[in-house]
C-alpha cells in the first residue's frame, strides 16, 4: 500500500461538541480524570490511531460571563493537566500511540523545555510530539507578567526558540554514553556539542543534560493559519494542522504550504498536512444525525449564545433569552453575510435569541464526515486521494462514543480500502508518520537517512 | 507507637559512592534508564520507605576538566531525566512512595511550575513532593542568559516564588467543579479564587488551570544550610534536609531550625529535620566494609584528585598522578586542619598524589551508619530518639544493592523496634508523612486539620 494517512484524535475533556460532556454516555467525572485519559490513549491504540491530541493553554478563560464560564466550552480548559506529565503517565499505560503535548514559546525557557520533551521522548520509548504554539490567546499573559508580545515578536521568538531546543537536543551523540565500568568511562567527552546559542531573545549556552531521544527529538507539530504562522511551520514542523472547510480549501492551502517548504529548501513532501475534521460516525446516516441533535439539545443556553454571538459578530449575552432578538441590520464591525441572513430570518418568523441560536445548531447538524463507516470514508479518501492533506486531526462530538465508533466502525472501512495502515511499525513515532529519520547535526550517528 | 521516623532514599542513577555505577552489581546501562528507576521505586515500596529522591540540576558539569567529566560524580548527571515527567511515569508503576521532583526558582515561571506539581499531584494521587531549590550551582546560569543571581535576591525571589505557587494552589474550592450533566454546570462560579498577584519578581492573576490536589499542595522540601535558606524554609517548608556529621551537630541545627520556625509563628513540629546519611548495611560488619573497600578501589583517578583537592582546598589535578604530592604547608586561602594533616602524613611517608587519596578514601572506610542492621539502627536510634531528626534521607552506595539491603535488612530491624512504620496508610503522602492537612486558604473544605 501506499502511505498510509495519519489520524490523530482529539481528546478534550469535555468532548468536541459544546455539549460532549453532558451526552449520557460522557465520563460522569472528567475534570482531573487520568484513568478517563489512559482509556482513551488506549481505546485509540486499539483503532492503531497514531496520536492523541490534547489542547492545552495557560489561563483560565472565560471568567468575565459567569454563566458561560461555568457551562464550560470545550477551548475553555479550567481544570487540566499539565501535558508532558500527564502525558509521561499514559506512555506507561501505552506502547505505540503518539503523544501530544502543547507549550507556549512565548512563556517557556527553551533549556527548560528542551529537557522536558527529550525527557517525554525517552520515558515513551520515541513517541513525543510538541505541539508548538505561540500563545495566541492573550489572555494567557496576565499569568506571566501581562505583557502580550506582538505576533511578530512572538514568531520571531518562537524561531529562536525552536534553533536552540533543536541544538540542545543535538547535544549528545547517540554513542556519547559508553558506560564502561572497566575503565571508569562514563561519558567520551569528544560526543559532546556546546551550543553557545547567543541571540535576540535567548543567550544558552549547553549542553541539554539529558541524552539524545529515541527521536532525536519530538515530532514538531503546529497550527498556524496566518503567514508568518506557516513559515515557521515550513522551516521547522514536521506537521502542520490546517482549517479547512472544503477539499477546495484545503487544495489551495497545502500549494501555499508546500510552496513555502520548498523555499526554505526543504522537501515539501517532509511536511505533512493535517486540517482538523468533525468525525460523527455510526451504525446508520440516522443514528449519526440523532447524536446531533441530541447534543444540540443540550447545548447550555450560555454556550448557545456565545456560539450566535460569533457568528453575527456581536454580544447578545445581554438580551433576554426568550425575548426577540435585536435588529442586527445595523452595522459593526467586520458584518459579514452569515450575520446579514441570521438578522433576516429571526425578523422575518420572529425568533428569540434561544430560537435563533437553536436553528442554528439545527443547521449544522449533517456536516461533512458525517454518517455511516462508508459515507464518512468517501470524504476522506477523497480528499487524501486528490492531495488536499496527507492525514486527519479528528474531533469526535463526544467521548468515549465518538471514539469508540471511530475505531470499531471507521478504522477498519479506512483499512479495507487500504488507506490506513493495519497496524503500527512498532518503530518510534517519526517511523510511524513516516517521517525522515533525523541526523544529529553535530555527529554521525548509526542511522541511515536524511534530515529535516 | 510513636510517629515513625522518615525514610528517604536516594535513587541517583550513578550510585551515591563516587564509584557506585561501577560495582559488579550496579546497572550496567543507567544513563535514561527508566526501568531501573521503576525498579527502585518498586523496591523502595516493598521497604515501605516514604519518599524517592531523585537530584536534579541544569546543567552539564566540569567540562572544563575531561577526566573528571569522563568519570562523572554522583552529583555530576550529565544524562538524566527531568524530574516532574519521570516521576509521572515512575508513579504509574508504584501505589504509595512518595515522588521527588527538584526544581529551581531562579529560571521557572510559577504558573508553569505550579501546574506541573499540582498535575504530578493528581496523576500520583498525592504523592507529589517539589524540592524548592534556588539554582546555587552558578554553571546553570550560562544555560538562562547567563545573569546569576545573588542569593539574597535568588531568596527574595523564591519567597514570592512560594507565595505565588501557594496562591494558585488553592484557586479552586474542593467542590468547585459539581459536572452536573442536568443543569449543564460544570463548574460553579463561586468556588474560584483570582490571586491577582503584583510583587517585586511576579505578576500573576490566576487562577491555575488545574484543580487543587489531593494533598492541596505537593509536601515542600527544601535543603538550605544558610541562614536564609533556614528562614525560607522555616517559613514554607514541609520538611528540611540538613546536613550534619555527628548527632550533637544534628541537635545544634535542629534547634536553630525548630527556633526560626517558631519565629514565623509555625509549630516548630510542622517542620521535618531530615538529615542526609551515608548509609552501608550488611549482613555482617565486614561485608559493609568490604563493600566500601571493594568501590575505593574502583575510583577513577580523576575523581580522588578531585576529592583530595576538595580536601586540602587546592586544585591538583595538573600534578602527575603517580609524582609526589607537592609541598601542602603553604598557605592558601581557607587553609584548614584538614589540609594541614594530609600535607604532613604526605610529606612524612613520601606519598604520590594516586596514594595520597587512596589513604583518605581507605580512612573512610568505616564512617557512622555503616555495619549490620542492628548497628546502623542502634544510630538512627539514637538520633531519631534524642530528637536529632525526624527521620533520615539515606544515600546508600550503589544501586540496587545497597537499597536492597536497607529493605531487606535495615527497614525489619527499625520495624521491630517500633522506630519505622509497619506499612503505609494508604492516604496521600501529607498522611504518611503525619504532615498537617492544608486547608484551602480561600474556601471551606471538607478536611479538617490545621494549617501549615
Amino acid at each position: 500500500m501506499t502511505d498510509s494517512m495519519i489520524l490523530v484524535t482529539g481528546v478534550y475533556p469535555v468532548g468536541g461538541h459544546l455539549a460532549g460532556w453532558r451526552h449520557p454516555t460522557a465520563y460522569p467525572d472528567i475534570a482531573m480524570n487520568l484513568d478517563a485519559m489512559i482509556e482513551l490513549a488506549r481505546l485509540a491504540e486499539r483503532g492503531r490511531i497514531q496520536a492523541l491530541f490534547l489542547a492545552d493553554g495557560n489561563a483560565v478563560r472565560q471568567m468575565d460571563k459567569p454563566a458561560l464560564f461555568e457551562a464550560v466550552a470545550p477551548s475553555d480548559r479550567p481544570a487540566s493537566f499539565e501535558p508532558t506529565t500527564v502525558m509521561a503517565a499514559i506512555a506507561q499505560h501505552t506502547a505505540h500511540v503518539g503523544l501530544f503535548a502543547t507549550a507556549t514559546t512565548t512563556y517557556e525557557q527553551p533549556y527548560l523545555l528542551a529537557r522536558k520533551f527529550a525527557s517525554l521522548d525517552h520515558i515513551s520509548g520515541g513517541r513525543a510530539i510538541w505541539n508548538v504554539v505561540t500563545g495566541s490567546y492573550p489572555g494567557d499573559a496576565v499569568n506571566f507578567g501581562g505583557g502580550f508580545p506582538e505576533r511578530t515578536d512572538r514568531y520571531r521568538r518562537a524561531g529562536e526558540f525552536l534553533d536552540v531546543c533543536k541544538g540542545l537536543w543535538d547535544s549528545w551523540a547517540d554513542d556519547a554514553f559508553p558506560q564502561d565500568k572497566a575503565s571508569g568511562r562514563f561519558l567520551d567527552s569528544s560526543r559532546v556539542h556546546v551550543l553557545d546559542h547567543v541571540g535576540e531573545n535567548f543567550a544558552v549556552r549547553g549542553p541539554l543534560n539529558v541524552a539524545r531521544s529515541p527521536q532525536g527529538h519530538p515530532v514538531l507539530f503546529m497550527a498556524g493559519q496566518s503567514g508568518p504562522g506557516r513559515d515557521l511551520a515550513a522551516q521547522h514542523a514536521d506537521c502542520l494542522f490546517t482549517v479547512a472547510q472544503t477539499k477546495e480549501e484545503s487544495l489551495a492551502a497545502v500549494a501555499d504550504i508546500k510552496g513555502r517548504v520548498a523555499a526554505f529548501g526543504r522537501d515539501p513532501a517532509a511536511l505533512k498536512i493535517i486540517p482538523g475534521i468533525r468525525v460523527n460516525v455510526a451504525g446508520s446516516r440516522e443514528q449519526a444525525l440523532d447524536l446531533y441533535r441530541e447534543l444540540n439539545a443540550l447545548v447550555s443556553p450560555a454556550l448557545g449564545v456565545e456560539y450566535l454571538s460569533s457568528q453575527v459578530k456581536q454580544d447578545l449575552s445581554g438580551y433576554p433569552l426568550d425575548g426577540p432578538m435585536p435588529d442586527l441590520s445595523t452595522e459593526v464591525a467586520g458584518v459579514t453575510s452569515i450575520r446579514q441572513s441570521i438578522g433576516e430570518m429571526a425578523a422575518r418568523e420572529g425568533l428569540t435569541v434561544r430560537q435563533t441560536y437553536q436553528r442554528l445548531l439545527a443547521a449544522d447538524e449533517d456536516p461533512p464526515f458525517t454518517g455511516t463507516a462508508a459515507e464518512v470514508a468517501d470524504e476522506m479518501e477523497d480528499w487524501f486521494r486528490s492531495g488536499a492533506c496527507d492525514g486527519f486531526m479528528m474531533n469526535v462530538p463526544t467521548l468515549p462514543l465518538g471514539l469508540e465508533r471511530v475505531v470499531d466502525l471507521l478504522v477498519p472501512e479506512l483499512q479495507r480500502r487500504g488507506l490506513f495502515h493495519d497496524d503500527y511499525t512498532g518503530g518510534t513515532l517519526r517511523e510511524e508518520l513516516r517521517l525522515p529519520v533525523l541526523r544529529n547535526a553535530y555527529f554521525d550517528t548509526a542511522h541511515a537517512g536524511s534530515t529535516t
